[in-house]
């Protein structure tokens, strides 16, 4: 069963009908033994992946300040193999990624095929806080809509398996985030200033997320709205996703394997290495 | 007045009906004339969108081998200010370019503002040469002209002018052209085995051209058939075109530059050296 809900068509969603508190009735020890059970089939799946050569994964991580976006990647992509995973950040855009379109930067970091990229922060910070903060007028934040959408079909029709989560917390449960960074010193360093002041905009980044998420979802490209006030539910709800996209390709890629007759890890090495 | 046929809408135009002998009536000296004139104004609008940093010029050449696209590019863009003008070539994709989409490693070469890049072949070749040689089953290189039309699209949005060249030979034209290859040592080493083989799928390339000119001309994003039989010709209808489309940005280039209040050209590339 699915922990996270899916969007895979035009939608009207609130964030407010989702509960962030949301754990599927499950106690945290359950949560963390399936988990674990998770993790291994994923490592599994990637070697495939990787091995197979027919397909890529892009995962994009969006969500508030503290909704554990470092905490996501860290815990569920953490065990994976690093050879052929790798995790893209986008910070406040450079000078030059400014002089091109919003998608540039975005594209040269996709997946090759075999590959899983984590997108920490996306292409849809250019509908989020562009628009939150009138960064750009209405015309261009609006028309980008589209433009995802075919990039993202783009991406799709070359194989590449896109899965984009939002990690929804509550209004309560930032705070409480917030506070623990300030008083925890080994947590401080991820307090910036910025934090509290775009908490003020939380209103805005709600009706930003709900019309990105009601935009853009699509069979071939889904949402996930992820219940992240506990992280171990957040975590599992993510692996669950993943684990559930890349499940259905399993015997496509054995049989791939199995086509030209690679036994070993060494050989799947000199297999993936040829061009 | 225009000397190459400009598109700028669905067509069903045939190349047959375009005389590659085309001149427009003129005398070479009188054409190599014009260039000249052609090319200093070209320097000069250069400047001014470098200086200007607003908008991005993309010229993509595209045409059968032998067609000019070398030669077009050494007499028109040679006298261009390499500093904020690139050529990007696109040859066979290595391993890494066939493991993502098409676009994947055009769009990385695209021009920043105040950039001019010229693309000597393009991801146009995605459904040309992958069409004739069948390198991709039809529905994906048919997919790729809504692909190749969202893209040009968003770089338009976001302030390229994008100027798309065919470069308009005859058969024999191209019969004559590979002879002198073939007898001229200082051209043989362009010549390779692969020239007259493509040669024999000329009807192919001409139908693959004919959809592609046809389905992905846009106000925005224009095709031109370029009469190239005559060398100077050529360079002559390109120049005149890329001025053409540049010129109504003049005086918005120009006044930004007031706005901003430069005088010299230290102060234009201090001005554009700034984030």
């Amino acid at each position: 069963m699915a922990y996270a809900h899916k969007l895979i068509g035009t939608h009207s969603i609130k964030l407010r009908d989702f509960d962030p508190e949301y754990d599927a009735g499950l106690k945290r020890e359950q949560g963390e033994e399936k988990l674990k059970k998770l993790s291994a089939e994923l490592t599994r799946l990637q070697e495939l992946l990787y091995a197979a050569g027919q397909h890529s994964v892009l995962i994009v991580l969006q969500g508030r300040d503290t909704s554990g976006k470092d905490g996501t990647i860290k815990t569920v992509m953490g065990p994976l193999n690093s050879l052929g995973c790798q995790v893209a950040s986008f910070k406040v855009p450079t000078a030059e990624e400014l002089a091109h379109d919003f998608l540039w930067r975005i594209h040269k970091q996709t997946p090759g095929k075999g590959e899983i990229t984590i997108f920490n922060r996306s292409h849809y910070e250019d509908v989020l806080v562009v628009r939150v903060h009138k960064f750009a007028p209405d015309k261009v934040w609006r028309a980008r809509y589209d433009h995802i959408n075919n990039f993202e079909k783009l991406l799709t029709e070359s194989n590449t398996i896109v899965l984009k989560f939002y990690l929804h917390i509550s209004k309560e449960e930032q705070e409480q985030r917030l506070l623990e960074r300030e008083q925890d010193a080994t947590k401080y360093w991820k307090l910036s200033a910025g934090d509290w002041k775009e908490r003020q905009y939380w209103n805005d980044y709600t009706r930003a997320y709900e019309d990105a998420l009601n935009q853009c979802s699509a069979p071939h490209a889904p949402w996930f709205v992820v219940p992240a006030n506990k992280k171990w539910f957040r975590n599992l709800a993510v692996a669950e996703a993943v684990v559930a996209a890349m499940k259905p390709y399993e015997k496509q890629w054995m049989k791939r394997l199995e086509e030209v007759g690679l036994k070993s890890k060494a050989e799947i090495e000199a297999f993936r290495a040829k061009p």
